[in-house]
């Protein structure tokens, strides 16, 4: 955290607890970037302009570029008097029109949205019908032939459990454990907003990078019939990279929610 | 109808319907103009580079810049062996990535797009949250006070019926005649695909120049609650542009289909 001016002020230094929803397709992702547009240098920008604080936000976790937002959660500090609802409508007025602020609240003193989220939720989009979708194109992954959501559905109970998921990280090793947590994983077909949408979803206490593209690129090779159901098991145990599907492309990919 | 070399091959003309789906965010609206990308352009270069012809592409009516179409019907000629469903293929391969072929097929040799059309269907979304819906931008109109869906509902039903809609056109006289009929006006609030978006659907025997946008804004009088439900059978009555709502931004408005 770093403020400048907030020692000439007689407001009080308070943690701010921010939902953002934000379309990735402009951005080369959440972390800030030179001469890049990113989520935090707009949202860093913004908070500047109406703070007159020079302030650092922290997200639950980076998004890469091309990936979305429902609800990002992000922290940050600031002496501003101005109420969490003034806030949130200054930050819509001063925001790019892709980015949204969807609620300011005030948090504990110490609240921080990377270090103490406890559980995330993800959900990628595939479409594939053989027509592509004009309407959605940014928000999904166009895959030419015809997917058996079925059985990737039922793949996907591989990935639920306490595993370690070294065989999905984009650079092994990354962090300190690769062990992860998965809650609830499943893939249905939608028929809306778009014929021939499939979702898959997945809630974990966390990701490693990439993770959650390479989940989905080893499920569209059970999808097209490859490799047979019990695959993303083998995927899992093997504990390597090269084993596993593919890395989707990041435009299906959208952070849904974060609980603290 | 031009085509080029047409003589020397001994493929027979066909005329086809082309259904088209396309975002029209990027574009200068429908029709051909010097300098600007359309979406006529768009599908004219494409069915040059696959059939090596020159061909004119007639839809059932011109879009505006800004508009959607999720099934435009266009009508064309030519000389091309290539099947219905090959030249569907062919054309989403060449087509930019904001258009769509989602149909081709043979037609009658004086199937024309615009002349045989009997009844259009548009829709137009607005979305009255307080906050953006960052997906949905280029597809609505952002209204930043919330409207009263109900009333407009009941209001909508005045447009229904053989009426003169001179006061819901841009350029008064357009055409020769300024009577069309609605046979359906509908508003509904729908939760999705974005909390707080209102749906206005309209299917008609044919619209004058900006009519369904001057519709649109005519009921948000409405809905805002600064005219009676009453009034816009009023502005119908009085056969004036100058007494209807705003023209709503095109960003919102999608034909929907076409009947022949």
């Amino acid at each position: 955290m770093s403020t400048s001016g907030c020692d000439r002020t007689s407001h009080i230094m308070r943690t701010f607890k921010l939902t953002l929803a934000y379309d990735g397709t402009g951005y080369a992702g959440w972390q800030m970037q030179p001469g890049k547009p990113t989520i935090q240098a707009a949202l860093e920008a913004a908070l500047a302009k109406i703070s007159g604080e020079t302030i650092r936000a922290a997200a639950s976790g980076r998004t890469d570029a091309g990936v979305h937002a429902l609800e990002q959660i992000v922290s940050f500090k600031s002496a501003t008097a101005l109420s969490p609802e003034t806030l949130r409508n200054a930050l819509n007025a001063e925001l790019p029109r892709d980015m949204a602020a969807l609620a300011v609240e005030t948090a504990a003193d110490d609240f921080h949205a990377r270090r103490d989220a406890i559980r995330k939720r993800y959900r990628y989009q595939i479409h594939d019908g053989d027509v592509p979708d004009v309407f959605h194109r940014p928000y999904c992954w166009h895959y030419r032939q015809p997917l058996d959501a079925d059985a990737m559905a039922r793949a996907a109970q591989a990935f639920v459990g306490t595993h370690d998921f070294r065989s999905f990280e984009y650079r092994w090793p990354q962090r300190s454990s690769s062990v992860r947590t998965i809650y609830e994983a499943f893939v249905r077909r939608t028929s809306s907003p778009a014929e021939g949408m499939i979702t898959f979803e997945v809630a974990g206490n966390g990701f490693l990078y990439n993770m959650v593209r390479a989940l989905v690129g080893t499920l569209v090779e059970v999808g097209r019939g490859t490799r047979p159901e019990s695959w993303p098991a083998e995927v899992v145990a093997a504990g390597d990279r090269r084993v596993a599907g593919m890395t989707a492309p990041a435009q299906g990919l959208f952070l849904i929610s974060v609980d603290y």
